[in-house]
């Protein structure tokens, strides 16, 4: 029978319990959407002593199916104060599995101002007050907490912005080399974990035994066969090669790429800061490709990249970070690029929001777009915590309120990502319809225009990646229902069709979509910002013209 | 037959036409509130060229009638995101009444950045270049803009916190000695005039006639048993002889006055803030009580207060002014205390929100109670426009979100006003379901327990209100649906009962509150901030307690 952990930061002590029946048959975003639906008051403060913070991993976490160790991480988002699960990869969830725990569940609020460390391991929990992790990075705090549990041990870590609270917030999770390059980096997660005084999650899974298959046969030939097929999609091939990042110029090249704060789609810098640079970097310096951020991964997508003395300099240098660090902020040069978001990780920062932010600074007259040099100071001001660091720190939406700015660029307070919505017409569906204020994972259609295809598109990509954020598979691996069905029946021994599977997915998303109205989050909250209709995207004139009534119909199930 | 002024900032031009039949029998807050709800799109940005400034005198403007010369000022609110109305005295109202308009309505948005005045005369309307305006404080704007236009006009105007587009930035109207000491304070109204390039509108109703009752004998009787009414009420005595300050010490002693970031109920300070002070002052100063902010008006409660020197420093000291920079904030020096509300009448901001948010920042620790001379500093900061200046001017709200506090006394991101509902139930119940926020008009109800009595009062009162800011008539002078209906009779010649007038207060909720939830603020954002109910308040150790559901019935018609 798998296990809960409830720690309570009001008086620092830890439950173990056998998972309740409601939650037998729920894993990652599905619990996690659960737990924040049924036990989350919806209209109290997200940095509240009644907020939750969740970690839950997959289904099939702890198992041998590829790309199958992905971590759910939720709460109530301080961001868009709607619901809010962030998914991440490391190698937390395998840990998590190995230790038959179904979540962490971490509730209350510290009397005092304490920072402490929550230790999960074989025969317990452990709440060790930290107060010499008080301001660290997350590089510095990982490489003390592996000193101190081992390098073994994953971990789950706010930088200074998490303590800080800021909505821009990230937690961290390390890598299969102990790297915090990993980031559940949307809503603000890492100021729940700050409001919360828990600057880290140590999780040893030292003495466990790895969960086996109920019918280990019919799951090693599911497993084969669906390796087998993500090796033979055409992303894998790509990204195994350049990363995410390697979609840059392509996405440029359509007129899709945010460019100076989205005022235009291409980018005549792309090629510097994209794959092919990034790649030649890597060729002249040692960093490499093809790296994974978490075991058993087949598509590895993850690189390594070195500075110019040849030394490491970060991990994971994804699309999203290229694109809205660089190309939104009219950067085109690579090192200084991947400098912010070395700085976004060490800081415990979402690249995609900060980018956003800086952004809308420039229009405050705070930043000149392609000023590499300011954009460093900034992330300056954010680190030490003056006011205007907090106030960038709390991502675009306010930095466009305190600087009176009506141009912005945020769905339900949550920074639009690299894919314009007035190319990318169904992402600006699921923008405007996910539950999770504009994300970058689960909406993304590159092609189409006819309304009633996207919206239908949309549904059924944000019911998949319900799905499979559910089960705990990386979205790189773009599995089928039937697909998610067969692992979870060999593994769990259950007798789901591809329906049980889309049904889960359905309920999420329902449950998510009920917690934002609970919370407030009105109908029409579910918009984009009135400038994508407005203003015409350069190169291709497009502006984004589906009609608002749609919107209902997209997650209407 | 009465005129709309519609103003276009965006090419600067102005059209002056016949009122629409919709519009003619809608004045005052009833008609901002149609306009809101029919013309601006729910989802606009408050500061982008969508949205609309309106400007309406209430349905008596410019007749004898007492009291009956208030003036409402609308938008979709930068800082609540729903509708807004505020509502204001000062001579405005009269001279818009004598120029028969109905309303004046500023749409669009210059290109440029530059600043205007828009004035308004018998012969049609003049949109003038005024970049010597740029910066000025309310008094030195009206100052020069009484030089150039005649000491006879009157004056509605932003200062540099509109200007800056601050959401806690409100709109001055000058009293019959042309002061801008008269504030449409709420919702943030003096930023979307910022927004707008606007930084004053003259009014000048030279040469036009004042309008005449259809039936005059009839007017003058009911103005006549009006006017008696009025003076029988004890308030109207006690408002005379001391203002709406006099009441400050009662409020402390039942235990409902904001202390100290609405940490307790009364303040051991009271007495040297509250009425005997101020008239103490006066009396050895030479400042005064009595004074009109309006001409008609027999409730006499605004004040002019001296500074040590015996010098004019402020009118209309109000009692919310005194309570949120006063007792709020731990200071109980009335100097202190006055140059604060004058200096946020001269900068253009409301003296609740910046109270609260000062409040809030204590929490920040940028702020000790009692500190008068550093919140001297912080009203600085907020002048020159620093970041630190720039997030206290958006309120308690965003103050709150910068600096990751999570105890905010805000319903819909505007402050709680000088009435703590853990002792004033019904006020609290009122402070949730009022579609304009938490506001310090129209739900004031100081005693009762009961939830479905004070449910009963809170729509009755929200309905009364909602009707006297429609006909024009001050909340003091506490009319009836029958004064209402006999007034608007004759002078308007309608037929109407009281059950008609109780219609149109009806209509216009049903109006705000259909906005509200078309602009996405959901049926949740009718709540309470929870420390209301977790929080006992000293002395008495009230909390509130009223069910949410209780909620949904008060403005169900």
């Amino acid at each position: 029978m798998l296990r809960v952990i409830r720690v309570n930061m009001a008086d620092l002590k830890a439950t173990v319990e056998e998972a309740p029946a409601e939650l037998t048959r729920l894993g990652g975003r599905a619990l996690v959407s659960h737990v924040i639906y049924s036990e989350i008051p919806p209209t109290s403060h997200p940095l509240g002593k009644k907020n939750k913070l969740i970690v839950a991993p997959g289904l099939l976490a702890g198992s041998t199916a590829p790309n199958s160790g992905r971590l759910s991480i939720g709460a109530k988002s301080p961001l868009t104060g709607g619901t809010k699960e962030a998914n991440v990869g490391g190698t937390a969830a395998q840990q998590l599995g190995r230790l038959g725990l179904k979540a962490l569940i971490v509730e209350g609020k510290p009397a005092n101002s304490g920072i402490y460390v929550i230790k999960v391991k074989k025969n317990g929990v452990d709440i060790i007050a930290a107060p010499e992790l008080t301001g660290l990075g997350t590089y510095d705090t990982t490489a003390r907490l592996r000193g101190a549990h081992g390098d073994e041990v994953s971990i789950l870590c706010i930088g200074p912005a998490g303590e800080m609270r800021m909505t821009a917030a990230s937690i961290a999770s390390t890598d299969p080399q102990g790297r915090p390059s990993r980031h559940a980096a949307r809503g603000g997660l890492g100021a729940v974990m700050g409001a919360k005084g828990v600057k880290a999650i140590v999780i040893d899974a030292a003495g466990a035994k790895a969960p086996e298959a109920r019918d280990k046969q019919a799951f090693q030939a599911v497993s084969k066969a669906f390796i087998q097929e993500i090796m033979e999609q055409k992303a894998t091939t790509l990204f195994s090669q350049f990363g995410t990042v390697g979609g840059l110029s392509y996405l440029s090249k359509i007129g899709a790429l945010p460019t100076r704060n989205f005022s235009a789609g291409s980018f005549e810098g792309n090629s510097k800061i994209g794959g092919k640079s990034v790649a030649e970097l890597n060729a002249a310096r040692g960093g490499s490709f093809g790296h994974v951020c978490m075991p058993g991964c087949v598509v590895r997508c993850s690189n390594i990249m070195h500075d110019k003395n040849g030394k490491f300099l970060t991990a994971g240098f994804e699309y999203e970070s290229s694109a809205m660090l660089g190309a939104n902020l009219g950067l085109d040069d690579l090192d200084t690029v991947m400098g912010l978001e070395k700085m976004c990780d060490d800081l415990g920062l979402d690249t995609m929001e900060l980018g956003a932010a800086i952004g809308v600074a420039q229009e405050a007259g705070l930043y000149a777009f392609g000023d590499g040099a300011r954009v460093l100071d900034l992330m300056l001001e954010i680190a030490q915590g003056t006011v205007l660091g907090r106030v960038l720190g709390q991502g675009a939406e306010v930095t466009a309120r305190v600087f009176g700015i009506s141009r912005v660029p945020t769905v339900k307070g949550q920074a639009v990502p690299a894919h314009d919505p007035r190319k990318e017409i169904g992402t600006g569906i699921g923008y405007a319809t996910n539950p999770q204020g504009a994300d970058h994972t689960g909406v993304i259609i590159f092609e189409g225009e006819d309304t009633a295809e996207m919206v239908a598109k949309s549904r059924q990509k944000q019911l998949t990646t319900a799905a499979y954020d559910s089960v705990g598979l990386c979205q790189m691996t773009d599995p089928s229902l039937e697909v998610m069905a067969k692992l979870l029946n060999s593994f769990c021994g259950w007798n789901w069709t591809a329906e049980d599977v889309a049904e889960m997915g359905r309920a999420t998303l329902t449950k998510e979509l009920t917690f934002n109205r609970n919370a407030g989050l009105g109908l029409a909250t579910d918009r984009l910002p009135e400038f994508f209709e407005e203003e015409a995207l350069s190169p291709h004139g497009g502006t984004f013209k589906v009609p608002v009534d749609k919107f209902e119909e997209v997650l209407k199930f």
